[in-house]
């Protein structure tokens, strides 16, 4: 049926990136793209690309006859072509065997040119130096590079393994709505104008969250889903305004046995995907004890360089910034940079630059250096105080020990952060190792300094440890979740909980959030009635797909791993959205723009 | 790992509705709900519900202890509860062949409450008789209803299916934006305002169109997607503002194979998910044949009832009606609906009302009565005439000829509906058979009254058919498009086309939509663009999964087959979504309410 394209009649028999010695001899038919093109010697070389990799394809005078050889001529990079051809094994000098189709070529016997290309605003090829606002661009182009392609590919993959997984252990794909209520807890959320209900609107949906649970009330049990979620805060390399999560939420099972099924979920992942090990069960620890000795809730456990609790041994000290900050009822910790103790003072006050950045009003240290302890806080301390701290935080001559004397938050944020920092700068990473780590019993609230009252550290819906239940009134802050985060190499992967599912408790947790019942209901009312039909205990988690595939792939960025990303400003510069619309588009909204940068964005698009 | 649940130390060891007569004597654990407590002789007997099915648990004074009684006595409809026991054989007489446990039932020896239910707004069983609006506003109940549970249970494992065929296939899964550009043309946009760019707005898709064509700019070949879109038109029992569609496109491959690719795919799919053999190929049609012989371009092939011409045949009766519609160059066409010739002057007034409403002026009608032909127009033909008339038509004594005679569109459109109706009425149609139906050579622009011009009539990048491409210009009414649907039983499930690659082709075609070519770079400015970096040729469908799994499960409504769905005034019951936002998010978005039907909606929520 070739009338139904123009010009095309060979179709593709074969992959260019999988031919093999196997196929010599074999008449094939190959389609894709031009990578290169050189002229050697009367012969023309072409690189043939598709999505498999690329083959050499050569025209050669003594078989091709010249009106074969002049369409040979006219080809240049990134033109689309068909080519049909022999294959054929290279000599023994011409054999590349730094690809994997470096033993053949393919002798051209035919050519159809599907289509001409201009010259590319950058090289189709790896590693490029290129601003990524030219690669967002022409992101079509950007994503024809190999690197970019295996991405995708090994995220299709991910996608494909985490649903075969899921539904060989019984667990319904169920969709959720998008057009959603908007509520005012948690992140801000993108608006939708009603055109049938004037001044109303729907949400996108910020996580399937209230949804899943209606499943579990529906009885579905076991539900997944591949979920687009919005956010409409500002970015960072690691925040997109859409990201993809996968959902998980399930009933009746015990929380051991759900996190066993995850760690199967996930090493499966990697075997099959990326061909590699990861022991389990993995290592899981309390939030508190994560805090503690590595300053962060996800920490990278791949490198140790652990927090050194110093606070009872100062208690009392001569340095009255170390004794003050105990006193205070905060900390003094330290960590200890290995090899370091010859760092100039530019470097150490770099180090402490950064450590200012997270609320370090300084960074004290000491210099193990051959000759002796170099430190502007050693005079301080006896020389029996001196070698009682150096124990104490395990240094040997050639460290650098650094001190954060501060609150408990800002030693961890400055510490912790500064731990990150040296273990990448001081090569203490193995990047081609995967650490998975549970944390678990994170606080329940937080209290928020602006408000003045508690907050859900995860979600309102989230379930107390019971044995913690009796505080929830008298100390709240104290009062453990059924909350869980799985982290991966530093990064929160996923996170989830246990959800209250009795009424009594969830009473009280809105108490503790300081909601009177009838705002509650106000709020929340179609998920607690739902609560009063015969509510399954549940539970569930939710992973961030980007992120996940980001670690995978060794990438620095979220931009990445999505198709077509956005940018910092939430831009997508490719098709240039967000955009002006129309005044009637408005109108039929009934909505009208607001506020003084408006007249500016008046361009010709709206007219 | 119980203290992480309230209570629940009783953990499910077998589904309820898998228990079978293997079973017996097994010590098991199962959680659900209840289904029904009846009791009967100083027992209790309770059916347990799970997702699974039922199975029935008896509670007995002779070996339960009076507390596990007690509690026995304390459960109601919709409690959530974890009971243990041993599966023991019913007797002889107990035995309940309607229920796949029915052999079988569960002596219980120790139950947990999970959780109490309040008496639900309708009953949890199958065909209810309940009004709509009540099942969407507790939608999770009603979602608990078996045949309910079942069609979430097919459409899982439909698109379970779909990604494993396409992934056996080569195909990626790549996810596109769901924050896009508005772009005019189409149906109506739902706007997201942007809080980052003030006066300007996102679109939400209507399909992922665009950027799976910049897929196939970007080499990945075979593409697929289950896609959420999105159109803000008025709604009816088969629209959904939001609805679901597995999206595909591939490059290099000719339409013929891309088509037996798609027919493997779906034969496949009946196979497995519903044991359904069907035929393959596929029957395929031209529109142009759909429309003469069904007035349908989606016609049910389950059942014959087809439309005869008859414009040669009348041309210069005696009838001026007929003559009149000929001479216009309209048609007269008849469909014979078997053994109606009986039908009173009510049912045939009836059925004239029916065919008004598709813009016939009148339905003229024959009823071969055993005596005589009954006919308020038999009076104007000769005897030969109407003689000729019925063999044309094939008809036979006992039938009723309706006639239609007026403009092409007005004829397919009026008998068309006709023969559906009657398909139905008259039991033609077997409910439990699956006809598939490529139809193929759509036109590829349609002429709009309003405005006075052609417009696409799928969008402006289906290629037309190369041997019609010369009357673009000359006659663009006739020409064809590689544009093909699948219908399914008289729906359309899919639609696709074979795109333009070729940059005159695609200018050509913007010319004949009255384009300039200024115009046309303002609106698809990116696209066009990036067809000039080398585009292959490429092409997809697009099905609507909402609509295959209606006719999968026999439902009558889409509602039915998205969990959450909304309702014809585009809103959701259970959540009040849309609803009223605070004045300060909008401040936020840089808009502001307008219209006078604004004050009215200042309800309490927004204070």
């Amino acid at each position: 049926m070739s009338e139904h394209f123009q010009g095309q009649t060979l179709f593709r028999t074969h992959n260019a990136g999988e031919l093999r010695k196997e196929q010599v001899g074999q008449k094939i038919t190959l389609t894709g793209w031009v990578q290169r093109r050189r002229d050697l010697g009367g012969l023309i070389f072409i690189d043939l690309r598709d999505r498999s990799g690329y083959v050499q394809a050569v025209f050669e005078p003594t078989h091709s006859d010249a009106a074969l050889m002049a369409l040979g001529d006219k080809l240049r990079t990134e033109y689309v072509i068909a080519v049909q051809g022999t294959v054929a094994a290279r000599d023994e000098k011409a054999i590349n065997n730094k690809i994997a189709t470096g033993e053949i070529e393919v002798k051209v016997e035919a050519v159809e040119i599907l289509n001409a290309a201009k010259t590319s605003p950058f090289f189709i090829q790896d590693n490029i130096e290129v601003d990524e606002n030219l690669r967002l661009k022409y992101r079509y182009l950007d994503l024809r590079r190999p690197e970019m392609q295996k991405i995708f590919i090994t995220r299709s993959k991910t996608v494909k393994y985490f649903r075969d997984y899921l539904d060989d252990n019984g667990f319904l794909e169920v969709e959720t709505p998008m057009l959603t209520k908007s509520t005012p807890e948690g992140a801000r959320d993108y608006l939708v104008p009603s055109r049938v209900h004037p001044g109303e609107f729907y949400a996108l949906p910020q996580s399937p969250q209230l949804f899943k649970q209606l499943l579990m009330v529906s009885g579905f049990e076991r539900y997944y889903q591949v979920a687009r979620c919005f956010r409409d805060e500002d970015l960072r390399a690691d925040r997109q305004p859409e990201f993809t999560q996968l959902d998980i939420e399930q009933s009746f099972i015990p929380l051991d046995k759900f996190h066993e099924m995850i760690e199967a979920m996930m090493t499966g992942l990697f075997k099959k995907v990326m061909d590699v090990e990861i022991p389990s069960p993995f290592p899981r620890m309390t939030y508190a004890e994560a805090m503690a000795r590595y300053g962060s809730d996800k920490p990278d456990i791949r490198f140790e360089l652990e927090l050194k609790d110093l606070s009872e041994q100062v208690r009392g000290c001569g340095f009255k910034v170390f004794n003050a900050a105990v006193e205070a009822g905060g900390q003094v910790k330290a960590i200890v940079a290995p090899g370091c103790a010859s760092y100039s003072r530019k470097q150490i006050d770099e180090l402490e630059a950064f450590a200012k950045r997270y609320g370090a009003k300084g960074l004290a240290w000491m210099a193990l250096q051959e000759e002796a302890v170099k430190s502007p806080i050693a005079k301080f301390f006896s020389e029996e105080e001196l070698q009682a701290l150096i124990t104490t935080v395990g240094a040997t001559k050639g460290d650098l020990i650094l001190f954060v004397a501060d609150s408990k938050k800002v030693v961890a944020d400055s510490l912790g952060s500064l731990r990150s920092k040296l273990g990448r700068e001081l090569n203490l990473i193995n990047e081609s190792e995967f650490k998975f780590l549970w944390v678990t019993e994170f606080p329940l609230l937080e209290h928020d300094e602006e408000s003045g009252r508690y907050v859900a550290a995860h979600h309102p819906f989230t379930m107390p440890m019971v044995e913690d239940l009796h505080l929830l009134e008298t100390d709240p802050a104290s009062v453990r979740a059924q909350a869980y985060d799985l982290a991966l190499n530093g990064f929160e992967i996923g996170g989830g909980s246990m959800r209250i599912y009795n009424r009594e408790v969830q009473e009280r947790m809105f108490k503790a959030l300081g909601f009177t019942l009838e705002e509650a209901w106000e709020q929340f009312g179609f998920l607690l009635e739902a609560f009063e039909y015969g509510t399954p205990p549940h539970g569930g988690i939710a992973f961030g797909l980007d992120r996940l595939i980001m670690i995978m792939e060794h990438r620095q960025s979220l931009r990445d791993t999505i198709a077509f990303p956005k940018t910092s400003s939430a831009s997508d510069i490719m098709t240039a959205a967000p955009s002006p619309v129309t005044d009637f588009q408005l109108e039929t909204l009934h909505i009208a723009r607001q506020g003084k940068a408006i007249v500016e964005t008046n361009d010709p698009v709206t007219k």
